[in-house]
C-alpha cells in the first residue's frame, strides 16, 4: 500500500516506527505492507517510490528537524505538488488542527481524494469545519475517508460506537473529550488555583501550543462535532456548538461540588443540544474519571448507558489508531 | 431468516418483543426478517414453518407457563426432535447456564451446528466446558457460532476487544464480570454483613436460582473461559481456571480496603494466570464500579488499558445482544 505521509511530528514518527516495529506481523496477519513514497514537513520533503525507509526518515529528522535532507537530490516540490504528482493509494494527514480555516491539512485532504486517494485524518480541523461536506466529497470521489484518531487517540470510540453497537440506537451521549482540561480539573481538586493547575499542566507537555484549543473548549467541541456527525448523523460543524471552556472555574466551585460528591468536568454532550462547557458529575458515576484520562458514555434504546474510558493522546496511540484505519481500508478495498 | 428458538424465559420473551416492536426498522435499515419457526421451553413446543406470531407466544407464556398450548394442534416432538426436523437457519439457545454437563444446551448446539444451523448462545455452559471443541465442530460444519450475549449482557466487550482493537495486540485483562456480586461488595462498603447483604440482593432477584453459579465466582469463570478463547485464542475450558467466590470476604477486609482508598471486587484476570478471585483496587480505578454494574479493563499494547463499562445483564440487553449476533450472521453470509 502506497502511502503519503503528512506531517512528521510526534505521530508521524511513532507511525513509522511502529510500520517497522510490526512490519513481519503485519505482512504476515493482514497482508499489510505499508510503503510511504513521500513525506512532506512545513520545511520540505522526502521522495521515494519504491519506499522511504523508516529508520533513516527518523534520523534525519531528529538531525535536521525536518524530513527534506533525507535524500542528497534536492527534491523541491511543495506538499501539494507532492500530492499532484505522487501516485499513492492513501494520504495520512497529521499536520496541527486549526479552526480557524483548517490549512493546510483542508487542501492536503480535499487534493489528495480529487486525485482517488483514500484519506486518514487525525488532523481535527478539516472534519471539524467542514464534515458533511468532507463527507459528501469522499463519496463523489469513490474514496475512504477515516479520522479515528481524531477522538479518543488510541481508543476506539468512534469504531465501538458505529460497529460494536450496530442493531442499536444511540440516543445521546456525554463526554470528556480533552486530556489537558480534565488533568487540570481534577488537580484543582487538591486546592490548587485555575493559574497553578495549568502552570503544573503546561510543564508536563500536556497543553497545546495554542492554549485556546484546550482552555476554550475547541478542542472538545471539534471532538463533538465529529462524533455527532458519524455516529448520530448530525450535521454540525463548529460554529454550531454551544463552547463554554475552563477560565472561569474556580476552587470554589469545585469545592462546592464536593460538597455534593461530585466533580467539575469538561462536558462534551449530544442530547436535544450540542453542548460543550463545565458541569458537575456525580464522583461516582463512570464518567467521572480523573487526570489526563478521557471518557465516553453513551446512553442507547436497549443496552442502557455503556461507558468506554482509555488515554485520549500521545503518539504511539494515534499511530496505532492510524493503523487501524489502513486496515480497515484494506479490507474495504479488497472486498469492493 | 428462519429461526429456532429454545428457552422461553425473560431472554427469549424480550427478544421476540424486540424482533415484533423493531420488525419495520430492521427490515428498511438491514433487510432481516426474522421468522420464527419453532420455540421450545422445558415443557413443549410451538411451531409454524411460516413463522409464529410473537403477541401470541408471549401471550401463551403468561397464561399456560409454557408455549406448549401456542395451537391446539397438540406437538409432540420434544426439543432435540425439532432440531433433527424442522428446517432453518439459526439456532438461538437460551436455556439456563449449567456447569456440570452444560446440558440440555449442549446437545441443542451440537445437533443444530451437524444440522448446518447457525447458532447463537447466550447459554455460557456449553461454551464455558467446550468452548475449543465447539469451535472446531462450527468451523468443520462451515455455520457460525456466536455468543455476544455471554459476556456483558447488552455491552458489546467481546466484538470491542475483537474488532475494533483489531491491528492491536491485547496483553493482559482484568474484568468485574459478575453483576450479583459487584452488588454484594458493594452494599457491604456500608457496613452490612456478607449474609444481610446476600438477603438484600436475592429480595431485589439478582441472584441465580442456582446461588453458587453468583457466589462462588463460577459465573465470573465462565465469563472469563469465554474471554481468554475468543479473544487472546487461549484453548482452556472452566477447570482451568483458579476460582474463589466471595462467600469469605468480611466486613473486616472491606474496611481494611476502604483505609488503602481500596474496594474489593471480585475479579476476573488473565495475564500470565487465569484467576477469579476477591481482590482489592484502587476507589479510582475506571475499573472500580459499583452496584450491579460491569467493566473490564483491557490492556494493550499501544494504547493503554481501555476500559468499557455498562450493564452486566437484563432480558432486553441479552435480547439487543442476541440481536446484533443475527445481523452479524446475515451479513456474513451474504458475504460469502
Amino acid at each position: 500500500m502506497r502511502i503519503i505521509l503528512c506531517g512528521f511530528g510526534v505521530v508521524g514518527q511513532s507511525l513509522v516506527k511502529l510500520f517497522d516495529s510490526r512490519a513481519e506481523d503485519l505482512y504476515a496477519k493482514y497482508g499489510l505492507k505499508p510503503r510511504v513514497v513521500a513525506v512532506f514537513d512545513s520545511k520540505g520533503s522526502a521522495v521515494d517510490k519504491s519506499g522511504l525507509d523508516f529508520d533513516k526518515l527518523v534520523n534525519t529528522k531528529k538531525k535536521f528537524g525536518t524530513v527534506k535532507n533525507y535524500a542528497n537530490v534536492k527534491n523541491k516540490m511543495t506538499g501539494v505538488e507532492i500530492l499532484k504528482n505522487i501516485e499513492a493509494d492513501v494520504l495520512i494527514e497529521t499536520t496541527a488542527s486549526n479552526y480557524k480555516d483548517a490549512e493546510p491539512g483542508m487542501t492536503h485532504i480535499t487534493t489528495a481524494m480529487k486525485k482517488g486517494m483514500h484519506v486518514i485524518s487525525v488532523n481535527k480541523g478539516p472534519l471539524a469545519l467542514a464534515f458533511p461536506s468532507l463527507m459528501e466529497l469522499a463519496i463523489y470521489n469513490q474514496v475512504i475517508l477515516k479520522f479515528s484518531g481524531t477522538v479518543g487517540g488510541g481508543t476506539p470510540i468512534l469504531d465501538y460506537a458505529k460497529n460494536s453497537l450496530r442493531g442499536e440506537r444511540i440516543t445521546s451521549f456525554d463526554g470528556i473529550l480533552n486530556g489537558t482540561t480534565n488533568y487540570i480539573l481534577s488537580n484543582m481538586t487538591t486546592g490548587l488555583t485555575f493559574e497553578d493547575a495549568l502552570k503544573d499542566a503546561k510543564e508536563k507537555g500536556y497543553v497545546e501550543a495554542d492554549e485556546s484549543l484546550d482552555l476554550d473548549g475547541l478542542d472538545a467541541a471539534a471532538k463533538l462535532v465529529i462524533l455527532a456527525n458519524w455516529i448520530m448523523g448530525i450535521k454540525v460543524t463548529m460554529p454550531d456548538i454551544d463552547c463554554t471552556g475552563i477560565r472561569k472555574v474556580t476552587t470554589e466551585d469545585i469545592k462546592r461540588a464536593a460538597k455534593k460528591n461530585c466533580a467539575v468536568k469538561l462536558i462534551a454532550s449530544c442530547n436535544d443540544k450540542l453542548v460543550v462547557g463545565p458541569k458537575e458529575i456525580p464522583k461516582d458515576d463512570p464518567l467521572c474519571v480523573n487526570g489526563t484520562l478521557n471518557a465516553i458514555a453513551f446512553t442507547s434504546e436497549h443496552s442502557g448507558t455503556q461507558t468506554i474510558i482509555g488515554r485520549g493522546a500521545g503518539g504511539i496511540e494515534t499511530a496505532s489508531s492510524i493503523l487501524r484505519d489502513l486496515l480497515d481500508i484494506r479490507e474495504e478495498i479488497s472486498r469492493a
